[in-house]
């Protein structure tokens, strides 16, 4: 079984208000509240592959029962831990351009993180465990560390999306993948890049340092897959962009959903690739149909 | 029992951003969740007074449940309607100015307006009934009219707070109380105004078209009471503004609380000027004690 962890939730609420002006009073014209996080977005998207994950982190509240309800009519598999507190609202504010407002969420007591440890505790090595997005209120910056450490040392497989300079201490604990885009990329290493022959020692040395896969999504300009048997380059797909949130997230999902079928790893590259460019040209995370539509688009380069 | 009818109801998302900024990712610092609205607002300050109230109005969705549980905890009393769709949310961002972005709310169907109406037959002319606050989505702007015409005919007094032109057609159903702000007067008469002098004969007209109580509300300059017995004026009292939002609830919620038991009405009036200059001096609605501390510093002077 896949399991995504997303440690802080939220209830992404887009709202669209005309001519937002600051120190008035503005009235919405449009509203959507979705259940958000990127552990989260991964589930959703593997469902939208007809692949099964168990939806684990902390949620609490009234927006924690939202995001529980909404997953649950989605028929998404949670095994949330109850945290007190309201789980956060980051507000999506669409007008002339777009501004964003991030909640805090709930303060992460030791007891809860033991909870989510025993959780992770029971799975095994024939599970996947997906660690992405945002560090709660009260939990160390190293905790994904401590949590990748935990489930290496039980053998139990595990991809990390962090845009954190963290990601370099979890490389030696073997993660089946990770998934940096290009700015991230260059903020690990502390540099700037201005083309993608530039990135490629980079993309290396992350394998180099214990990562079994790299992609490297690079927005319009497509992706790149490094491991022990090379460099592979995915051309951007042509498509109108709509919508850059969750793409990246979609990405992973597109990737984990062939892993987890055993099919080779070229294939998860072109599902991730898919998966992350059929997000990005709709408004929401892609539904299935429009992923596999894009599959057999995907075009893949070896290059060294 | 006194009923208060809050048609949409809200959450007050009370956040602070420091420098905030449009085209950007923010992050707050601070989260408060209120639960909003006029009616509402009437009904905790009438509870602070330990004065007992039933809200009645349109809650849906998880917003409308925290509405619910909120004023449960605090032991008011409730008898909500349940509508499809979520009660709106209400973002109240403090940076280095205020900015309000209002949600929409459900649409309100003719089967909920029936409900309600079905509510208010129920009563009898020993109840009072406030109805304040802005109309929802599907309703018609003169819902108002309509509801009070209801109440009318059944010998139910009632009061009536709302800030739109439709209060002139409620005036010869003889509201008991309606509590127009000095802007609200100049709109309703399509004119302006440079002292209180001016509005004198203003505030009498209303009383001629058939109100009982006009209490005319000035921020700081304090208020006056327009009734058949003539003009009365209350100096503004001395104290630091903290907080506008729900001042003008407060004097509403402080009249009613000594209207209901039979006081007479100039101790109504001391009631009202103390609880909205008591929530104005502090930063949420003002507590019972606060309001009472007040009481007998409201001096009334009577000018016609």
């Amino acid at each position: 079984m896949i399991y995504t962890v997303t440690l802080n939730p939220a209830i992404d609420y887009v709202i669209r208000v005309p001519e937002f002006q600051v120190d008035q009073l503005n009235k919405t014209t449009e509203e959507y509240k979705f259940p958000g996080g990127k552990g989260i977005n991964v589930s959703r998207i593997l469902k939208n592959l007809d692949v099964e994950s168990i939806n684990l982190g902390f949620v609490g509240g009234f927006t924690g029962s939202f995001i529980r309800n909404k997953l649950s009519e989605e028929r998404l598999i949670t095994d949330f831990i109850e945290v007190p507190g309201d789980t956060r609202i980051n507000i999506k504010l669409k007008s002339d351009v777009e501004t964003e407002i991030n909640g805090q969420g709930p303060t992460i007591e030791s007891v809860h993180l033991h909870a989510l440890k025993s959780q992770l505790s029971d799975c095994t090595s024939s599970d996947l465990i997906v660690f992405s997005g945002s560090i709660p209120k009260g939990v160390s910056e190293d905790i994904y560390t401590e949590l990748v450490q935990l489930v290496s040392e039980l053998n139990i497989p595990f991809v990390v999306d962090i845009s954190s300079e963290k990601l370099l201490d979890i490389l030696k604990f073997s993660p089946t993948l990770i998934k940096p885009n290009h700015h991230e990329l260059a903020d690990i290493f502390n540099t700037s890049f201005n083309s993608f022959e530039e990135m490629i020692p980079y993309g290396q040395k992350l394998v180099a340092m214990g990562a079994e896969n790299v992609l490297l999504s690079m927005g319009k300009d497509g992706a790149a897959l490094f491991n022990e048997t090379g460099v592979y380059r995915a051309p951007g797909l042509v498509g109108q962009l709509k919508n850059s949130v969750g793409s990246g997230d979609s990405m992973v999902a597109g990737f984990v959903s062939q892993l987890s079928q055993e099919k080779e790893i070229l294939e998860a590259f072109k599902y991730g690739v898919a998966s992350g460019s059929a997000t990005a040209f709709n408004d929401d995370l892609a539904p299935g149909k429009d992923i596999l539509a894009l599959v057999e688009k995907v075009k893949i380069n070896k290059l060294t």
